[in-house]
C-alpha cells in the first residue's frame, strides 16, 4: 500500500510530533511503501521569510532522518524539488469547483480569524491534491484538521477520472481516531501555539528546564498521590512499558514522591532515549551536503514515480501536439 | 524593449484578428524584442477536449508562422513547453491578496453569464501574471478586456519586489486606443461568437460565400452609395492604399456600382493578399515535426530566460536550501 505524507520544514519538533505523528511513520515504513516529503511550497502560505524556510527545510530532513526515516527504504524528498507538481495543480484546477475550496473549514477559519488571505491559502487544497495524486498515492495519514482536504482530493480525482478515464487513484484518508493526545507542561494538548512543549534535540540544560516547568498541582511530598491526574505521569508513561508504568503507578499511589524527583526521572528518560537520535542529528547538520544528496536522491526517484502520471495527465489534456 | 504576447491556440483566425493584432504583432517584431507564446495552459480553462487543444496548438503555430512570424527574430513557443511557469505561478499566489482576483471583471463576467467556475478560471490573472513577470516583459499590448488583468500582474510584482527586492520589471501595457475596430459581415465588430467573420485560410469557394454574405442595404445599382454606410467598402479598405480608397469611394458615389460586383472584388483581393500564407500553412500543416521542431528551439530560448528569473526568485522565496 502506498502511504503519501508530507511534513513541515520546521526545524523544531517536540514530544507531540514524535509520539502523534513521528513514531507512526516510521512505523509505516516497515510496512507499507512510504512517501515522505518536506512541504515547503506549502509553508509559503504562511512563511516569506526564505532564509527561515531554508534553514527549516534542513533542519526538517536532519530531524526525520536522525529519527529513523531510512531514505533507502521510503521515497523522501524536498516538495519543490518536484516542482511538476505545480502543473499538475494547474491541471486539477481546471476541475476544481470554486465551491470546493470556498467550502474548506482551514481556509474560512484563517479569515475569521483576520488573516488578509492570498490567493495561495486558497489553492493550498488543490497543491496537496496534486501531490496526493501525483504520486498515485493509496493512503493519506491524515489528522482531523485536513481530513476535509482529503475530500476535497478525492472529488478532484473523480471529477478528473470522470472526464479522461481511470488516470488517478482515488486515496483513502487514514484516521486514526486512537491517536492519544499528548497533554503539553499544562495538560493542555502539547502545541508550539501553547508555548507548552517538551522540545526534541535539546541540550540537557534546556531540556531540564522544560521539564521542571510541567504544572503540577500542591500536594505534599508524603501524601499518596493520583498519577492520572499529574502532567508528569501523563507525558512519563509514553516512555514506559507496562511493568515500568505499573511500578511508576505504584509509587504515585504510595506517597512520599516529590513531583520534583520524578521530574528529574522524567528529564533522565527523555534525554537517555533522544540522546542517539540528537547526536546523529547534530552530525547531519555539520555536513549538510550531505543531507543535500540524500535528498537529491530521493527527488529523482520521487520525479520517476511523478512521470508516470505525469506523462499520461499531459497527454489527455492536450499539452502534448 | 521588451515585447511579450500571449496568442489563442487556436485553428481558426479571422480578418479581425489578422488587422487587429496580429500585423501589431509582426510590427513589433520588426522594431522590438518580441516574445510571443501560445496560450495553451489558459486554454485549458474553457476547453477540456485535449484532441482539439493539441490540434489547435499546432494550427496556431502554423498560422503564425505562415503570417510571417520569424522564429528567429522573436522567441516563440508554447506556453506549456516552460512548465517553470507554474512553479512562479505558485510563488507569486503567495503574494495574490485575494480580493485582487475577486474584483476581476473578467471572472465576474463569466460568473455573471451563468458559468460554474473552476478554480483554473479564478487564478488565470496570477498565471498570466506569471508569464509576463518571469520572461521580465516590458510591455504587453493588451484589448480592453485585459487592462484590469495587467493591473493585477503590475500589483503583484510591486508586492513581491517590495518584499525580495528588484526582483521583476513592472510592464506596462500597451493598450492601442487607434485600433479600428474591424466589422464583420454585419456591420457589428468582427468575432467568432457572433458568427460574422470572414475566415483567414479559406479555399476559394468557402471565401467567396463568406464574403457575399455581407449584409448590404437594398439600393439600385444605379443609385449612388454612401461607402462609409457600407459593411462591403469598410472591410474593403482594410486592404487599399490611399489612392485605392479614393478611387473605390468615387466609384461608389458615381453610381452604378452594384454590391455583387464589388464584393466579387473583395473576394479577390482577400484571396489574392493571403493566398501565399495560405499555401505557407499548408506546408507548414504537411510536416508538423517540423513546427515541433521550430517550437522546441524556441521553447529552449524562453526557458534560457525563464531561469534567469526563476533561480534569483527561488533562492529569495527559499526554496533552495
Amino acid at each position: 500500500m502506498r502511504v503519501l505524507s508530507g511534513i513541515q520544514p520546521s526545524g523544531s519538533l517536540h514530544l507531540g510530533n514524535y509520539f502523534g505523528m513521528m513514531q507512526k511513520m516510521i512505523a509505516y515504513q516497515r510496512q507499507e511503501e512510504l512517501f515522505c516529503f518536506i512541504a515547503n511550497y506549502h509553508a509559503q502560505t504562511s512563511l516569506s521569510d526564505g532564509k527561515v524556510l531554508a534553514r527549516g527545510t534542513l533542519e526538517a530532513a536532519a530531524n526525520f532522518l536522525a529519527l529513523g526515516l531510512d531514505p533507502e527504504k521510503s521515497v523522501f524528498w524536498v516538495q519543490s524539488d518536484v516542482p511538476e507538481v505545480q502543473e499538475l495543480t494547474w491541471l486539477l484546477s481546471n476541475f476544481t469547483p470554486m465551491g470546493l475550496l470556498e467550502r474548506c473549514h482551514s481556509y474560512k477559519d484563517k479569515v475569521a480569524q483576520g488573516i488578509k488571505p492570498n490567493h495561495g491559502l486558497f489553492a493550498y487544497p488543490v497543491l496537496m491534491t496534486a501531490d496526493i495524486l501525483l504520486y498515485q498515492s493509496e493512503t493519506v495519514p491524515v489528522g482531523k484538521d485536513q481530513k476535509q482536504h482529503l475530500e476535497v482530493a478525492r472529488d478532484i480525482a473523480i471529477k478528473f477520472n470522470n472526464e479522461y478515464g481511470d488516470i488517478f487513484t482515488i486515496p483513502e484518508p487514514d484516521i486514526d481516531d486512537n491517536v492519544a493526545t499528548i497533554p503539553g507542561l499544562d495538560g493542555r494538548k502539547m502545541s508550539k501555539s501553547y508555548g507548552n512543549t517538551i522540545d526534541l534535540f535539546l541540550d540537557d540544560k534546556p531540556l531540564r528546564k522544560q521539564v521542571m516547568r510541567i504544572v503540577t498541582a500542591p500536594i505534599a511530598v508524603e501524601e499518596p498521590k493520583d498519577p492520572d491526574a499529574c502532567n508528569v505521569y501523563k507525558i512519563y508513561r509514553l516512555f514506559l512499558n507496562k511493568e515500568e508504568d505499573e511500578a511508576l503507578r505504584a509509587r504515585y499511589a504510595a506517597g512520599g514522591l516529590g513531583f520534583g524527583e520524578v521530574k528529574q526521572e522524567l528529564f533522565e528518560k527523555i534525554r537517555d532515549t533522544f540522546a542517539p537520535y540528537t547526536e546523529r542529528r547534530k552530525e547531519l547538520l555539520a555536513d549538510p551536503d550531505e543531507i543535500r544528496r540524500i535528498l537529491a536522491a530521493g527527488a529523482e526517484r520521487a520525479r520517476a514515480f511523478a512521470w508516470k502520471t505525469l506523462r499520461k495527465v499531459r497527454k489527455k489534456t492536450g499539452l502534448v501536439y
